[in-house]
This record gives structure tokens, sequence and C-alpha cells, in this order.
């Protein structure tokens, strides 16, 4: 591939690199504008809790105080999105401690901090629901009163005769893992500014994934249009669908700004993060799976009960995910999954990379595991046998016109064999084990209004530059790089010569948002086909002036040139400053919405609603201290199926990154509630994975030229975290016999299924 | 017209009048950035003297002084349009009172102010030269060492056979005229904030007419790409021509904030705008004028000098206007006009409303009633007799799409006959007077590039509303106003749906600017076809929404209905809502680059350059105190013709401040230099008009459906002021019986004409 194209398929520096690493670069807290007052959130103490009287007049005459505001300043709307079951401010009651009740705006951060602490809330505490089991009990407190058994949303997705499948399966097994709450934990907090402009539009500056949705949910929360609201997007510290959608403190900083007729900036604090931000949706997962002798896979059955959490945003969207995209991995014959989300008094969940995919193949990549060592097959064989290929349709009908599958299985495989230290060592206290697991994941999907395109917009510039303008948000992911290289390749000039411009909802093309591993997919095909537009224009235009069909005509290193008479040439720069604002008055602007050619689904979630579906595989070596309980991810061998990667340099970057992420979820973090109230709001309590911590990573880029991404390219962005937690636990239990069924696996669990008799002596 | 449209050719508020009433619209000095620094300039006391040296040293220490620059910092670039003759920062030498020496950017303006004072600049002073005829004398001292004998442009037009004519003429006049030195007085002082960008982009923020040629030419004198700057516009308090171009503080403030790294904003004083901004060009006209008995204008000679002070900018540009425009006000069957522009120690000249034509304008509209006058015949008879006609092609090769000259010169003439005062009244003190004066001028031109062209681009917003972006700025003349009347006229939706966009070079297509009176001409048309593509792409849509075909569609008051079945139909808005991300991916977006259907000039200036060209003709009366010298103008009737006025408020709104200024020019206004030093740089010395002195206005609007112009429509910026001044001149002869051929008409000047005997007694 390399020597066919230019631009793209060469590693390339992300082009705000420099930016970034000088600190320059200026993310949503380094903004300021004159007057800006400084909003805070006061939030309830208390999980679940009548509010009898809030009296803020304390707060209210404080000096540098501007504004203090309660629901009875808000608009009555409820928003969100499947479920629109939340207030801005709380109504009534409050529903999980983090709640918020109130918000102040003052001249500083400090004198809005002593504000809340002055704002007297009278609290009736009231019988609370933490676990989704005893939420559903009849009888069982309501988080909402219209929501009777607290369900917040139920799916029963069948393929296929399940029960007689399974009636004709050699072997049938059955068991129940768990996943855990965790936050995103992103560098940079969430944040926004709000400010109404003097011709009454309101001006929100926020480092969000999705601006427009942003600018449609803070529309609907305020009761405006959404065109009365423009969103602008600085740098983005890192996502991970943590800031695809709206917060509560967006519109509250609209609110307070309205009040103040000043812009108001909030920016959460890390401890708001942990509390009152949205974690990944937990999940108790039952799974029945059949399989025949040989190792095929016919049935599968799963039974979820998921944690919503107080507030449902897009809980439901990735009950749905869990309930279904593993059945996409392998060549299973029938199905059968219902799934319930429930709502307790616990912090809300929402999207977080792999959004619901990732839970459930912690669940199915285990079980894989556990059923062939079960039948005395090789995993890795299983696995093979059953992956899909290029050509299926797979159970839930997507259509896989590309798929790598089993070259990662065999990549990753062997890659992790290689080279592995000695299975014991140091006494038996140290044990070694490798373990693989697989996933698969869409490169965007057909969301609620059945699109999942992008929008582009280039420009040649006079002298030769070209400006991209996407919709879609760079959270750090490398997606302006990847739009520059694009543009480049396309149109034969250099990558400093394209310019990606920042997204600003008044400026920016539509673009859906940077999740659903659809940027470089769905964003990137978009800013492809704008660019060949723009070259045909370019082209015409080179023409006339070079007395030239444009059909002869070629551009490379932006320069334009007859392909049968090399000579003849001009530069872009040259044939820009011609034509624009010349009498040849070229455009040289394209604009181009793109869709991709997929159908969607039924009403029954049936059908192919991804432009393009990731496969991967992951070989981990870990070695388990049977003293401590301690496992050190030692090696990581991580086969990604990307179609083509663009910019390799940040397919391994995420590659790198999701590991990280991925054996942080399966060994350490974890948000601890104890009746509804967190544990560890903080980086020194909730732990991360550091670099101290790593393994050593080899990234193996599989290309399989996906026909629909641009230039054969799918997304990459989750899949990379999805098969981490079960390869560890597949590994774990190479190692030292024991299968762990609950995230995350710290030391005291390993120790303890390692040491069973001391769990009796525990008790 | 009125029952045909429903949103053109009616009265429309600016669709930012309430924001700018209640001082809520934000001018660039309401601007204001984190870490922002105020910029000063040092601008030299003498016309003409060598810089020995420069000492900063004490300004540099100043607390609070982060930089202080001179030439040595500044890229040595000489800029400018055709005469590219300026340093950022004078180097060695200066050339007029008011030159840039030095800046300094400090943390408030008093600091900036005081350090000012504090740099330490020896200077030699230098012969100068204050007059454009001694200016020519071999010898003299020069402005520009390369520039011999001080002459900055020389033209030499010719149509026919002009000795031929004058000898066949049965009457040959000769006359001269002189044109003073005025300033634009908008009422917002021009200014600048410069700030690069993280990414090393330059962020310009400055309320200029064009943004386009400013983003090129800051681009220019800093040496760097202009792709590389981004110019964005903030309200302008308005512009009159002055606001253009670019003057020496953008790249200077640009330089100060590269090398502080902070934003820097410079704001003219009152005192700057005075002496350091462009003043009108000021001109010495001969006029020989050859006509038949009958009143037939046969043939024209002029020979102009003109000042162009110690820099060009647009001067040269101007000087050619005024030496062709006014030929093709009359059937005239050969022209020669030979014009020269000095170089002076005085003030720059540049663009002020009427960009040359202004001042040919006084000096041809004299010159009729002084020939019909001393031929015995009614000037307003000679005017009608000669006057071009619709279908003419000029002797400049102007071809005349539409032209209400005619109906003008009757409108006014009658309205301002009917109802006029007694002549003579207060025992012959107070002598009353009417005179008529005619004009010509352009709507658009085809400048230096052979473009005169704009871009406009329209997208519809998920809720109905449409964003209307165009590179034209509005200073203030309601162009903002015109885009979204001709976008919801063209679209069939209510005015307040279009959302007109600020101009921001990054984000605008591309636009010459509000200039030469081509705002609603080009910019509109633009917006117009941008419009009208939009609606093509709307009702394909709403015909598959509604199973309809598009032809049988039509859009009113927001609502798309079926012609044939009115009660089928659906909202814009539900339409958008439908379409835009959903499957039906509409992109509803058109992007249009529009060069009006011209041909330009050839090499000798020859040739049909404007989209459309203006006439009009004003009727005035004046009181004339003979005892005091002091006129008063007391109506005018001003008729023009204005193709179709998109919004006749907005005209009328033109026509009085066109009045307003052309009588301020007229009667008042003069920039008084002694020794090339500006004795009167304020507004309490340079005296404008006020509402006191307003006369009574009738406003005609003669509308002749223009074939070019977006619903027949042709400029009205400038007309309004061009025949002021003669109308003036021509109505005290007729009060008072004395010929004005200096302006302004100053009440001295009046009584010594109207009492030669104490002139001489003054002597």
């Amino acid at each position: 591939m390399q020597t066919k194209h230019s631009a793209v398929g060469r590693d390339a520096d992300f082009i705000d690199a420099a930016e970034k690493v000088t600190g320059r670069a200026r993310y949503l807290d380094d903004l300021s504008f004159p007057g800006m007052l400084h909003g805070k959130i006061l939030r309830s103490p208390y999980p679940h809790a009548r509010i009898k009287g809030i009296d803020i007049s304390r707060a209210a005459s404080l000096a540098g105080v501007k504004a203090v505001i309660t629901s009875a300043d808000c608009p009555g709307i409820r928003f969100g999105l499947d479920n629109p079951d939340v207030y801005m401010l709380a109504v009534d009651k409050v529903r999980y401690a983090g709640d918020e009740v109130a918000a102040v705006a003052a001249v500083s951060e400090e004198a809005a901090e002593e504000a809340l602490s002055l704002i007297d809330v009278e609290y009736e505490p009231l019988p609370a629901v933490y676990h989704p089991a005893e939420a559903m009990v009849p009888g069982a407190p309501l988080v909402h009163e219209d929501k009777p058994g607290n369900i917040a949303k139920i799916y029963e997705i069948v393929r296929g005769n399940v029960d007689e499948d399974f009636a004709s399966c050699d072997c049938v097994f059955e068991e129940e893992f768990g996943t855990s709450l965790v936050q995103p934990c992103y560098l940079e907090p969430f944040g926004v500014i709000a400010d109404w402009e003097p011709n009454g539009r309101l001006t929100i500056w926020t480092g969000i994934q999705s601006a427009f949705h942003a600018r449609a949910e803070i529309a609907k929360a305020l009761g405006i249009d959404p065109s009365s609201v423009t969103v602008k997007v600085p740098y983005i510290g890192g996502g991970f669908g943590g800031k695809i959608w709206i917060r509560n403190f967006h519109p509250i900083a609209a609110v307070l700004a309205r009040k103040t007729g000043r812009p108001v900036k909030i920016v959460l604090s890390r401890e708001e993060e942990f509390i009152a931000s949205r974690a990944r949706v937990a999940a108790g997962i039952k799974l029945k799976l059949g399989m025949m002798r040989d190792g095929t896979m016919v049935c599968k059955e799963a039974e979820i009960i998921a944690d919503n959490g107080a507030y449902s945003w897009a809980a439901p969207k990735i009950l749905l995910n869990m309930s279904m995209r593993t059945d996409c991995l392998y060549r299973f014959r029938s199905s059968r999954t219902v799934s319930r989300l429930v709502y307790t008094n616990h912090v809300p969940t929402s999207g977080f990379r792999g959004y619901g995919n990732a839970q459930m193949h912690f669940a199915l990549e285990s079980m894989v595991d556990i059923c062939a060592r079960k039948m005395g097959l090789d995993p890795v064989e299983v696995r093979l046998k059953n992956a899909v290929r290029s050509g299926d349709t797979t159970l839930h009908g997507w259509k896989l016109r590309s798929c790598g599958l089993s070259e990662c299985i065999d990549k990753a495989a062997a890659a992790i064999k290689e080279g592995r230290l000695p299975g014991e060592e140091a006494g038996g206290r140290i044990r070694r084990g490798v373990g693989v697991a697989c996933m698969t994941h869409v490169s965007g999907n057909r969301g609620g209004d059945n699109f999942d395109g992008s929008s582009a917009m280039v420009r040649f510039q006079e002298d030769g530059r070209l400006l991209v303008y996407s919709g879609e948000s760079d959270m750090g992911q490398g997606a302006r790089t990847v739009f520059a290289q694009i543009a480049a390749e396309a149109l034969g000039i250099p990558l400093s010569d394209v310019i990606v411009m920042p997204v600003d909802t008044d400026v920016s093309p539509f673009g859906y948002g940077s999740y659903s591993s659809r940027v470089t997919t769905v964003g990137g095909k978009a800013v492809l086909l704008a660019a060949r537009q723009v070259r045909d224009q370019l082209l015409k235009l080179a023409g006339k002036l070079m007395n030239e069909s444009p059909d002869r005509l070629e551009i490379r290193d932006g320069v334009i040139f007859d392909r049968l008479d090399p000579g003849r040439r001009m530069t872009v720069a040259e044939a820009c400053r011609a034509g624009i604002r010349t009498r040849q008055a070229a455009e040289l602007t394209a604009y181009v919405t793109y869709d991709p050619p997929t159908e969607g689904t039924d009403s029954d979630y049936y059908g192919d609603y991804s432009s393009a579906y990731n496969y991967g595989a992951h070989g981990v070596e870990v070695e388990v201290d049977t003293e401590t309980g301690q496992v050190r991810v030692l090696r990581v061998a991580a086969a990604h199926d990307v179609g083509f990667a663009i910019n390799p340099k940040g397919v391994r970057g995420q590659i790198s990154g999701g590991v990280a992420q991925g054996t942080g979820w399966a060994l350490c973090e974890n948000l601890v509630l104890k009746e509804g109230v967190l544990q560890n709001p903080s980086l020194s309590s909730y732990i991360l994975m550091t670099i101290k911590d790593m393994p050593s990573i080899k990234p193996i880029i599989v290309e399989t030229d996906d026909p629909v991404g641009p230039y054969g390219a799918k997304g990459v962005g989750e899949p990379t975290l999805i098969p981490v937690p079960p390869a560890i636990a597949n590994a774990i239990e190479d190692a030292v016999g024991v299968r762990l069924r609950d995230l995350p696996f710290t030391p005291e669990k390993i120790f303890r299924a390692v040491n069973p008799q001391l769990k009796e002596a525990g008790k």
C-alpha cells in the first residue's frame, strides 16, 4: 500500500501534536471572556430524598455572587434520549448522591464554592434501591414514580429457534458474569462556557464529542430552537464516550448566563467527575451456550440485568448493543436475549468506549474459553472454527463486506505464543499464562433517525491551501489528522497544506459526532468525497488555464501536470491564485452530505446498520503472584482489522490506549458505592493504570480493504479496549487455574480464588 | 411591486436594529480577551524628516510595557495596492505629520500612552511639499526617492476626436474647480485586535468593509500566506469607504502580538482618525465643455491634479474614477482627460463615499449650470436633453441595461420647485434659490483581477431556519437585512427565519467587500442564486416526503404546498426536520460563486465593467444670509434610480445619510493643514452636520427593474452623496448670483463673494 499512496497509509504525527505537547492548545478551561462568571453546582449528599425546602437567601447575599438558581428558575422540561427523565435541577426529590439541586454563578470559583455551602436545603431521606435485582422486586421504592418496577428498558431479541437448537446440542453450558461501574477518567474534566449573544442566540463552548447532538439537546432542555444555539468545540482532552452527550451542567450554565447577562463557566472537579458523571453500565449477565462436540457453537441465550442508575441517558441504547453485538462474532444458528435496564439510586450510567458491547464481550469471550476447556478443545481453534468471515450475513443481519477476524485470531495467538515465558517461577509463587479473546464492533451505526452520515466541506484558498470543515470532533484520537491525510491524498497536495477547522455548529457541516468508532469511516468518507469534487473543479480550472483536457491532468506533490507531457505543469497554488476571485470565478468549494449505503434495521433490530464492522483479537500473557493475588499483564499482541490504516501511527496509539484502559477496567478500576455513596471519588482512591503498569504491546494491523470506508478504512477507537478483560481472564485461568467471572480482578479476589481454604477461614 | 413580493420591496427594520439601539451589539472596542494588551502608535510631529535615531530604552522599562517596536522589528516589506510605498513603521524617514514611527503594547491604554512619551526619536527636519502643483516642479523635495517628480500616477484617457469636436461647437467654456480634504468621520474609530493562535495562524478582529482584501494585505505586509490569517468582522460603526482597506495599525498589532505572545488591541483616537487616516483625495480640476446652441453637450476636456498625500493606497484607482465616470452621465461625443496624482507631505488620501467620482461630479454638475446660464438655457432642460438612457452604450463603453436618469431629473426638479419659498425675504438679507444636479455611479466594478463577484452559502437548519453566509460586510448600511430579505423572498419563508452570519474569512465564502455600492447588486445576487438552489433541494425533498412532483409545489409563509391542491402541505420546518440527519440525507446547503455577466475593460479602461449603473438627481433649496454668508439647506428632493428597492426604508436611510454627509462636505467639513500640520484634529474644530442642520428631505425612489441585479435592484450607498455639493452650489448661485468653485462653501467665502467690494477692502 505504501507505494501507492502519498499521504494515507503512512505514519503521520497528529497535526496538532506540537500545540498540545507545548501546552499551547486551548482547552475549555483555557478560555476566558470579559465579565465571565464561575458556576458551581450544589449536589445532593443523599441517594434518595425528598426536598422539603431550599433557602438560597444566605448564598445570594454573599459578596461576589451574581445568581443562585434552583429548579424554580429553570424551564420545567424533562430531557434525555429514549427516556426523558431528568430535570436540569432536581424537582421535589433527589435520586442519587450527586444529583443537581441548585447552582451558583459568582465572580470567582472560591465565592461560588462558598455560596454552595450557604444554600440551605431541607431533605427528607427516602428508602433507596442500590441493586437492580432488588429494585425490580414488587414494592421496592421507586426511583421515578412514573417508572413502575423501576424498569428503564426491556429487550427481548430472538433469532432462529433457540429451544430446538439447544435440544440438538452435544453440550450446553451456563455461566454468570458481572461487570463493574467505572468512569472514563479522561484527562480533561468536562465543562462548558455559556454566553447569550446580543442577538438572543446562545453560544456554548464545550469539549464535546457530538456538537450537533449537544445543540439539539441543549435547545430541548431550554425549550428553544436548535438554530438559536451555537456549539463551539475547543480542544478536547479525551472523551472515551463520556463526552458524547450533554450533562445537566450545560443547560444550567445557560440559565445562569441568562440570569446574569454574563458568560458563565462551569468545569467539573475531578470529584464531580466521579460522583456525578455517567459511569459504564454495570451488568449481571447469565449466559447459556450450546455447542457440538467438535467445537461448533450453535446457539446462545443471555439474560442481562443492567444498572441504569438514577437517570437514563444512552443506557437503553447501550443495553441494546450489549444484547446483540457479540452474536455477530461467531456463526451462531440462533440466539435469545432478554435484557432489563433497571433504575437504582446510583450514579447514572451511559456511554464508555465499547458502549455495552465491551460488557458482553467479557462474558462471551470468557465463556468460550470455559466451554472449550470443559470440552477439551483449544479455545483458539474453537474461535477459528466459528469465526464469521467476509461475505457472511450475521445472525442479526450485518453484511460483512470485510472481515479479518480469522487472520486477527491467527496472528494474535501466534504472536503471544512466540517468546512466552515459562509458566512457573520462583518456587511456584509466580505463575504465568496466556489467553486470547476476540471482538467485533461497528464503524458507525444508524441511530434513531435512521441516519449514519456525515457532511464535509472543503475550500481551496487563494494560496493553494485547503480548509476542511467537518462536524465530527477530534477528542484526541487524531480525527483531524486522518481528515487531513484523506484530503491531501485525494488532492495530491502536501499534508501541511491542509487546515482542518474546529467544530462549530454555525460553521461545520452536520456531523453526528465522534462515537461508534465512526469518524474515520463516515466522516472521513465525506471528506474524501468532498475532496474529490473539489479536485474535479480544480482540474477543470487548470485545464482551462493550461488549455488542456482535464482528463489528461494529474496532481502530485501540489503540482498539476499533463500525464502525457509532464513538463506542462502548474502548481496548485498557481491554479488557485489564477482561479479564485478572478475572471475564472472558480468556486473551488465542495459540500458533500454522505450517508453510507446500509439499510438500517427493522423494528426488531434486524439488519445491516453499520457501514463497516470491525474485528480483532488480543493475545495476552499475564503473571500472577499467588502470594498476593497481584496480576501483571506482561505482553499484549493486539491484532485489529482496521480495513486500511490511514494513519498506522494513530492506529498503534489507539491500540496502546485501549489496552491500557481495558487493563485498568480488568484489574483495578471500580467505583465503590456504599449505600449509594461513592467511597473512592479521587484519582488516589480510584486506581488507574500508570505507565509503570503497562505491558509490552505488539500492535498487529490487519488490512481487509473495506469496500465502503475511505481508502478501505474502518474504525478502531473502541475495538482496542473490548477484548482486553476476557483475554486477561482467560490468561489468569491459564496461569493459576481459576476462573474470574466478576470485574475487576482485584488481588483480593484472585488471592481468595487461588487459596479457597483461606476464603473459608476468612468467613 | 408590493403585491408580488412578500419580503423584498417592503420596508424592513434592520435585523440588528434592536441590538444596536439597546447598546448590546458588540463592536471591536467591546471585545476583550484574557491577557489582552493595548497598543499605541508613536506618530511623527514633522511632515518630512529624517529619523536619525530612536531610543526605546526608557519606554521599554516602564512598568506595564510589554513590547516597544520600531521598523527594526518588522518585516522589511513595502505594501500597498498599485503603489506599494509604505512600511508599517517608518524606515529612515517620516513623510507626513502622523506617520507611524514606533509602537507600544502595554497592560493598559494609560501605560501605553505614557510609554509613547518616553520614546526618544531624533529627527532632522527636511524641506517638504504641501501642494501638488509645487511638488511637481523640477527640483522639488521628493516624498519618495524612487518617485521622480513626486508623481504617483498619470492617466491620459481619450475617446473620440476631441479637438475636432471642440472646433465644431457653438460654444466652448472653461472653468476651474477645487475640492477639499475631508475625513469620513464614521462614528466608530477604526481598530484591530490581533492574536496569534496556538497553531501559528493569526486572527484579526476588525470592523472592516472588506475582510478578504484585509486578509490578503495583512498577509502581504507580514510576509505570510493569506490562509495563515483569519479576519473576523464584528459590528461596524460606519465606514463610508474609509474602512475598505487595512491601515498600518493592522500589521503593527500583529507584530506586537507576536512579540508579546498576547492579544493586542489598537483603537485609533478621534485625533488619530483626523491626522493619520486617509482623507478624500482633494483635486484641482480644469474643465472645458463644448456645446451647441441648442444645449447639446458635445465634448469635454479635463485636467486633474490630485493630492495623493504621503502614501498611495487606493488613490490611483480613485483618480481613474475621477477621470472617467461623469463622462457617462451625458451623451458626449468625445472627451479627453489628463490626470496626475501627486505625492505631498500631507496625510495620505484614499477612498471615501463616491471614490473620486464625487469630486468630478462637483466640477461637471457645477459646469452644466454655469454653461446653461451663460447660454440662456434652463439647466434642467440641458440635463434632460443630454441625459443617457437605457440601452445606451456610454462613451467609456458602459452598457446601460437600466437607466432612470431622465425620470430622476424630472421628479427631483418638479419636487423641488413645488412649494418653494419666495426667493427673497427680510429686506433682501435672506435669499433663497434652488438647484439641481445629477449623478451616475457603479454598482460594483471589475477590479485588478477582472473579477466583480461574490459568493454566498445558505444552509437550512433542522428547525427550518436558514443560515446565510456572505463575505460582504454590513458597515451599518443594512446589507444583512437586504440579504435576509432576498433569501426570505426566494424561499417563501418569514424574514425572522433567516439568520445572517457575521463575516469571518475562515467561514464566509469569498466576497470582495462592501464598496463600489456593490453589496446588494453582487452580494445580494449571490445570496439569491444560493437561495434558489436550496429551494430546489427543499422542493425535491418535500416532493419525496409528500409523494408529489416538486414542480407542483410552492412555498409561501414557511409552508410548502401543492399548487393544484393547496390542502396538501407541510411546513418548511417539518420538511427540514424530516430531511436533515435522517435517511433522506438532504444537503439543504447551497454554495454559489457569482460573477456578473460584464466583460470588464480593455487596457485603455474602455468597457462595460459594472453589473449595473446608478443614476440620480437631487433638487435642493437653500437660503443664504447675505449678511453672514451662512447657507442653510432647506429642502432636498433626492431621486435615485435604484433599479428596485429591496428595502425602501433602507434606501430612504441611505438618502438621508448621503444628503447629510454631502451637505457637510459642501458647507463645513475641511481638514485645515498649515505646513502639513492639521489645525483642526477634533470634532469640535472639524465641523460636521448635526440633526439641527438637516434639511427636510424628500426621497424619491425610481425603479427601472435592472435585468442583472437581484429582483432588479442596483446599489445606492455612494450615489446619495454625489450630487449634493453641485446641487447646493447651483442653488446658491440661484439665490445670490455668485458661483462657488471651491469646496467647502464657508460663510466667509460666500460673504466675500456676495460682497466683492469688502473682499478688496480685506486685502
